[in-house]
């Protein structure tokens, strides 16, 4: 981030960068998705995985979409309670609640596990990139 | 909008806007819910179903709502997940993620369909207004 | 506030603060969440009771936890739709909907009672403060 980024005029930038994410997940646009990763970008989204760089994403989601084939489903990831805080070399440690809205044939909406979600996001020349996103359940506080 | 707003700028003040409206709409204020729109402004809330004009938009409300007369609900409106890209004339697309949280006697809070929204909002004099708002249930997907 | 805060300034900053405290709230870092409040901040959550003072807001959550001591949850409050009025001597009154979503052993995430917040919120120096805090149940309409 320049020097001149602060955490009050970053918060609705950021907002927005994480909106315009989900909306390029849930379309199943993964090379989009993955394109607002650094080109060495991390994702984990369960204990003990990790993919990385663009390419490893993109591999990882249509690896984890895969459930899909068989289970038609609108997935929608809603992010909220984005706290920002100054991280190393200029960038900002976002952590924010997540889950998904699952909306399958037939059946009502349901909503997916609870999520606390901790990225690091640089800026590149004008623009936001994720540098990395660890995803935790919080089902998981109880193994 | 001015030539001077970017998405950046924007994102916050349209987040508020929309907050707003969903106060009026829940409080049932279709009046002034009706006032956010333009004059010739567009409301779509189930496909083959189009309000035009404040006061059609008002009856609309007013229709749509009698089916809470005898079910009495506090509603709410969640909206999400705002992306916001340019639109013709100046204008700003937004697109964001909805559902309504419904409170019934006696029984839990329950969340109602979830849906796309896609709003094209235009800036009059100072404030916001929306041009037309087309909401999608995702359900609708399956048929 | 500074006669310079309008709320299309302040309504980012805003959502960053309420994110912070639930996160705060949620960690249970009861001290650091009554800190964001003014010294003889009001917080109340239960019609009939109010808590008053930063320790006396501490002391109520306290209490309040001491029912979760044999019910393990992770807890998250979501706020959403906040909407920002100006109030007396330079205070805002922030209104928004909240609610929690808990995760339990062996089970899913279930959303806790829907709500409608009223904050009134104060700057001291640079930051802001809640000065009071009410929390009403949408259930409560119907009593």
């Amino acid at each position: 981030m320049t020097t001149t980024d602060t955490a009050r005029d970053l918060h609705g930038e950021v907002v927005h960068f994480l909106a315009r994410q989900t909306h390029l997940m849930d379309g199943r646009d993964f090379e989009g998705f993955a394109a607002t990763f650094t080109e060495d970008g991390e994702f984990s989204h369960t204990p003990g995985q990790l993919a990385a760089t663009r390419a490893g994403i993109v591999a990882e989601l249509v690896e984890f979409h895969r459930r899909f084939d068989d289970d038609p489903v609108v997935r929608r990831h809603w992010f909220n309670m984005v706290v920002l805080d100054p991280g190393e070399g200029g960038s900002w440690r976002a952590t924010y609640y997540a889950y998904t809205v699952n909306t399958r044939p037939g059946g009502d909406q349901r909503i997916g596990p609870s999520c606390l979600v901790t990225d690091v996001l640089v800026r590149v020349g004008d623009e936001l990139l994720t540098r990395s996103r660890h995803v935790r359940q919080d089902r998981l506080h109880f193994d």
